[in-house]
């Protein structure tokens, strides 16, 4: 976590250019102003590179794989190269394998579908439901919250060793999954000690990179994680791609994740009527139809600028943004910052808050509709983990989207604001501001409720 | 199939501007030449209107369904819009579910895992293995190969008859499998008596349209099936998104497809430390993870312009170039067209065949490099069909890629030429004066094999 100790230096470098920097939406209050994007936790603008990129390659695009014209070749050449790009952006073993999957979501829901039979998952409820609900056909030992990081390590280092032994004497095979950086606190998670942990009693780990790898290094090695999952939409590449790497001997044993071509080397007729099938052992085992060549290569694109641009600036620079946004909330006494950590905790421009006397989705659009900046509202698709920081009843009716309530009542879900790479100064100053003068004087318009979304009762 | 019979008119349309459609590629015999992408049964490329259209949103794309801002929303309503639009263009049925995919691959292994229970699947060997394989899970009939359209309806009339009659003394579900044109002969399925002929015996049907929708209007009504699947990569939309439409009962009853966010309305941790997930009912429920706005908008755009260009319009001028191709390879008497329908059959520009005296794999390469023509060659993911075509032995070891056999012998794959709505004449008339030159001159380059496939040896 140390690269994170260099945080508020004030030498930074600007923003990297990305797609619709100045695209400008209009007030409610009149005007226009040019649209802070601070849902990069959602999904981040693409680079501009990476644009760039994605347009000077569209007019090769060819079938991959097995067509034998030249745009072929030069697209598979490509998508292949897509491949290495990412193992080495990831700092990949040089057995372990990359998988282009649609995002994290369904690079988890792979790997759960490759468990190994009686596979054991060790997995904190504090986790977002793309790292949380896809095991649900294993068995899944949920693990309380921790207020710690080290609290996070000592509660996975009881749970794997409360462990049932087997018949046999020994443990069956287990797996953590753990999220990197919170995508409500924006929080880092003590990746390197809960693999120790996991690794020391006999358990594997993969880590869900998804809010990490847009904001800070990732080295699956450094880290001793055994898989590594994220998404192209939130790393600056939003082509539909995302990335599952890692070990390859359990992905190799797995049945395909998807069954057709592609994935099977060889299918034949028996003579009972039947059908054989061989599939392959590579990656393409789990990469079955035509691949997005697109989104992988948009994600290769990302993975090049963001080292080349280089972490340590990055890093500095988000940082940078986090003080400012962290010293601007704490300056409005109405405002509750969500923290599981505590303010010490090193964490990435995700900051998720309450406002007292708001209702949440009343909050977010009145930052859209009249300081034309882009939150969120909700429970993040983290529910379990967004109820225990709002104290809410664990039954509320917070759903995902903005549930209703009244201005005034307690807040059943929070405001996210989040950023990275291409975020200028000007945003989270805007925002900033926003939120104090909405505070300070309420909103200049009024709201009604349509289809459970508050929209300008214009 | 009506539509197809007005295939020789002369008077056609130019066709739809492509991108890449001036990219020139080198040849080995010295210059270069404009590519003739002619695979594009494996992927075709984007039409202009659709990569215009995909740069003129890419600036304003932003997170969709929970972000508040401005455009938060713009996406999300142009997303969901995306959906009204393949409704409309598939000829939905108001209870119709539109759930966006990555690929028809995708699409059909999402309905094999929404089966429900002791459903028993009905599929020919000569599907590919996108939709011959999926269906592993559950009780497969595979039927033999017909070689009439006729005798495709009379087998699965029998093969339906035939079911095992449960102990409560009627048929459990069936689901019948069906592509609606070829990927090796182009040739097409009689979607509407099969659709008749499952329905009349109790069963479920879904077509796979991944190669009938980029050539000819498809009717989730008209033609009364009860799923559709496509992939946009096929319908000139290679934005890694895909569909399947239809009955909303199955989908709405399975597990989701994808566990995560998006997909779950409410999670909850239970007193007993488990989790409890409601999921959602609509489309959502299978699409868990941040959805590929782009791909999704990208099919959207190819649904309004083939529409907008007019399907008779369209199928007119495809079967003029389907006639000139064929009539060119009638032309050379080594050339053998596989066909599983015969000369008359109704089919799409999807053409596959074996040259004699040639490895198909050498024919392909000779047509890249010498004439900068980009075809296919091998099993094309219908390795039954393929085999059954080319009279090999069922075990044979033509496999997906292009298996190594020296020149002269017998083949074991074959040389696939498809095209569509961009290709224009001079791609096909120089494919067809190449096929006659290359059998007649013999290869000007001589080869060398690299990573089992064929290469210039310069």
């Amino acid at each position: 976590m140390s690269v994170f100790t260099a945080a508020t230096d004030q030498s930074v470098c600007t923003p990297l250019p990305v797609l619709g920097g100045d695209v400008t939406v209009p007030l409610v209050t009149g005007g226009e102003v040019t649209y802070a994007a601070l849902d990069y936790a959602a999904s981040a603008p693409a680079l501009q590179r990476v644009w760039d990129d994605v347009a000077a390659y569209a007019p090769y695009y060819g079938s991959v794989h097995r067509g034998a014209g030249y745009l072929s070749q030069l697209s598979t050449d490509l998508f292949e190269n897509a491949r290495r790009t990412v193992a080495g952006f990831l700092g990949c073993r040089a057995d372990d394998q990359v998988i282009f999957t649609r995002s994290t979501t369904d690079s988890l829901n792979l790997l759960a579908r490759a468990l190994p039979a009686d596979c054991q998952v060790f997995v904190f409820e504090t986790e977002h439901h793309a790292s949380l609900l896809p095991w649900q056909d294993a068995r899944v030992t949920y693990l309380d919250a921790p207020r710690t990081p080290r609290q996070a390590v000592q509660i996975l280092e009881r749970a794997l060793a409360d462990r049932t032994v087997s018949t046999e004497g020994g443990y069956g095979p287990a797996l953590v999954c753990v999220t990197g950086a919170s995508n409500v606190t924006g929080e880092l998670w003590p990746v390197r000690e809960l693999a120790a942990a996991a690794h020391a009693h006999g358990a594997r780990i993969v880590l869900d990179a998804a809010q990490l790898a847009p904001h800070h290094p990732v080295n699956i090695r450094d880290l001793d994680v055994d898989w590594v999952a994220f998404s192209g939409h939130k790393l600056y590449a939003p082509f539909g791609s995302g990335v599952l790497a890692g070990r390859a001997d359990w992905l190799r044993a797995a049945e395909p994740y998807l069954a057709g071509g592609g994935a099977s080397r060889k299918v034949t007729r028996r003579q009972d009527g039947g059908v054989d099938v061989e599939w392959h052992e590579s990656a393409a085992r789990h990469e079955a139809g035509s691949p997005n060549v697109i989104g992988a290569y948009s994600i290769a694109s990302a993975c090049k600028a963001l080292t080349e641009a280089g972490w340590d600036t990055l890093v500095a620079r988000e940082q940078h943004l986090i003080a400012k946004v962290r010293a601007g909330l704490a300056e409005v006494p109405e405002v509750r910052v969500l923290s599981l950590f505590g303010d010490d905790a090193p964490r990435v421009g995700v900051i998720s808050f309450v406002v007292e006397g708001w209702n949440s989705s009343h909050f977010a659009a009145a930052l859209s509709a009249e300081y034309g900046i882009g939150v969120r509202d909700g429970l993040f698709c983290a529910h379990p983990l967004v109820r225990t920081l709002l104290g809410t009843d664990p039954q509320s009716q917070g759903e995902c989207g903005a549930p209703e309530a009244a201005p005034g009542e307690k807040s059943l879900n929070a405001i996210r604001v989040s950023f990275g790479a291409g975020t200028p100064d000007e945003h989270v100053e805007r925002f900033v501001t926003a939120v104090a003068e909405l505070v300070r004087d309420g909103a200049k318009w009024r709201y009604r409720t349509e289809e459970g979304r508050c929209v300008p009762a214009v």
